[in-house]
């Protein structure tokens, strides 16, 4: 159980640098990586303002990768770590994937939807649910977003 | 009100006549259409088995393609019309596009998010809200999709 830990962390260590990148393109800093039997098959952050496309937050550009390496839609065994706490695009965009896990950092309190605004991937109604493993490094995870938007407001 | 329920009905049928289309290539059949300003700018289908992507939804697919053409990820007076209602995922992507209007025909039942399971695009914890009319051309819009199911059945 312990190892398992140490490896969660390390993946969400791997979303936290993609993170980064964003934050370096002035973007939401927020990053995200796809696990499939122990390897990182995707690994993206949010590139919303570069590509100039509402849908382009890092869950769904880290599932695009996914489908197209896998050659698939379905992405059954797949987990997803993400710094942030999917927005209800993502979040249904990981039901929508078949997904297993869902790991995240921090809270999203304007929109979460992995149990703090909406449970989506807990959703019975829904066709697939996910399990949820919430407040991954969300120190980390959060400062980083707080830091982008006190930038945000001092500029 | 009239000549704008003409208008409404017309751009719907765009939107049937997508969904017929992903019928033949046997994709579940939704479609839909993007107007600004009294002009289509984008229509497409849901292309989920033929692109194998999972967020290959009718919706996602024209928002892209609305972004690219405007040069924008804001979509602010560009009103949508799907012929069944969004699922949370697509739903989530019309808030983050900052859409005006959200009109669709059928509802769905096992997901549907502008008003049946939830109703994402009204939620004023979200940073953007959409207005939502539903049920335009629903009995046209839901043959369509129970002749779908039907025949996945007799397969």
């Amino acid at each position: 159980m312990e190892e398992n830990f140490d490896l969660q962390q390390k993946y969400m260590r791997s979303a936290l640098a993609q993170a980064k990148i964003a934050y370096k393109k002035a973007e939401v800093p927020i990053g995200c990586v796809i696990v499939l039997n122990g390897k990182i098959i995707a690994r993206t952050h949010n590139r919303r303002e570069e590509l100039n496309q509402a849908y382009a937050h890092a869950e769904i550009l880290a599932i695009k990768k996914a489908c197209t390496i896998l050659k698939s839609w379905r992405l059954n065994n797949c987990d997803i770590y993400v710094t942030v706490e999917p927005c209800p695009m993502c979040a249904g965009a990981i039901v929508n994937a078949r997904m297993r896990n869902i790991y995240f950092g921090a809270i999203n309190l304007k929109g979460g939807s992995c149990g703090t605004v909406y449970n989506i991937p807990s959703d019975n109604v829904l066709n697939h649910t996910c399990n949820i493993f919430g407040g991954l490094l969300k120190e980390e995870c959060g400062k980083l977003i707080t830091a982008y938007f006190k930038d945000k407001r001092i500029e």
